[in-house]
């Protein structure tokens, strides 16, 4: 006891980071297991060997802890890129398929993601304003890579932007998912990789692109 | 209540089903709602004016009522189709392009679909073989219709096919859960035709599809 005593006095701020980063890797999988509601504080709070009300202490309220869960996943996401924001043009696309393969490794941290992303559209959820406002942010920065790596001379039109942006996250959250559910039929990292060429090709084909259904 | 008692004597049968079909839309609005685990059958038993035993009678548990509300969808989707069956060819993905085009007038069955979906991964749901099993399913069929309208002569390896037929599901998803938070911005139909057609023209341009990323 003296000793942790003694080292929590004299860095008292590391030992609550620490400590709060214990809570977030408890709170991530206790999440991704059973979902936001499910989850409880109390089962958090045991795996870190903690109380409920010491839980409390270092995020306020559950829903604080969440959103700090989904904070600290795209921070973590943040960090494996220069100068910690995320590249443009080209590059933007290449570090989202990097970012499937990577999370062949963390399926927790995935399964948090899905749970919590699609359950934020029930009634009154909580995440549901983070999750608007993130994928609002993050088609915003694909379409602006979009313009950057199509020709000008025959730019797509504004709504084939929109629908290829809105289509690169859609197709990384929907194979999350059936990758989760049967993780030996579904690459992750693969069918990532051939979705985002297909509609970045799409895109940059501009107004000529092939339309084989004739829409 | 005699003529309603004298209805359901000379028609037991469909009495029972219009019975099931009212738990059934209460239960896909309120799991829509609320989610599975915090949609309840009381509240779902007061929609309908019954008691939670009385819903329990036609359904037997709640997951029972769950798997039966998830059926319900993929029927209610295959009754817009010829013979009941899903159609083959370019025309599968027609149809996709189409259920994408209904569920716009349908939101509250597609925050159900998308939170049940994302829901199953977690521990133990009671629909996640539900869920792995359908997207298996679709795969296949999707897969096939490929096959179909590829050409022989120049086909797309087996993971090119396997990347787009889980691509075609995944961005069906996604972009439902982005609809479902963002309505104004995200225009379902649009979006999910342009992603079908960029997955399908990748698929169809065989081992000489464009690689903007050069992976």
């Amino acid at each position: 006891m003296d000793q942790t005593g003694g080292r929590a006095t004299r860095r008292p701020r590391e030992a609550t980071e620490r400590r709060r980063a214990e809570i977030l890797r408890a709170a991530t999988a206790v999440f991704g297991a059973r979902g936001y509601s499910q989850g409880s504080l109390a089962e958090i709070a045991e795996r870190v060997g903690m109380t409920h009300a010491g839980v409390l202490h270092h995020f306020g309220s559950k829903e604080q802890l969440l959103l700090a869960v989904l904070d600290g996943r795209d921070r973590s996401d943040l960090e494996q890129v220069a100068d910690h924001r995320l590249p443009e043009g080209l590059e933007l696309f290449r570090h989202l398929a990097r970012t499937a393969a990577r999370n062949v490794d963390r399926p927790g941290l995935v399964a948090a993601y899905t749970v919590l992303s699609a359950d934020s559209v029930t009634d009154g959820h909580p995440a549901q304003a983070h999750y608007r406002e993130r994928y609002a942010h993050l088609r915003g920065l694909i379409g602006t890579a979009l313009r950057e790596v199509c020709d000008p001379a025959t730019p797509p039109d504004e709504a084939a932007l929109d629908a290829a942006a809105a289509g690169v996250l859609a197709v990384m959250d929907g194979l999350q998912m059936q990758w989760l559910l049967d993780p030996v039929r579904v690459d992750l990292a693969g069918s990532t990789a051939f979705a985002i060429e297909a509609l970045l090709a799409a895109a940059l084909a501009g107004p000529s692109r092939p339309r084989p259904l004739g829409a």
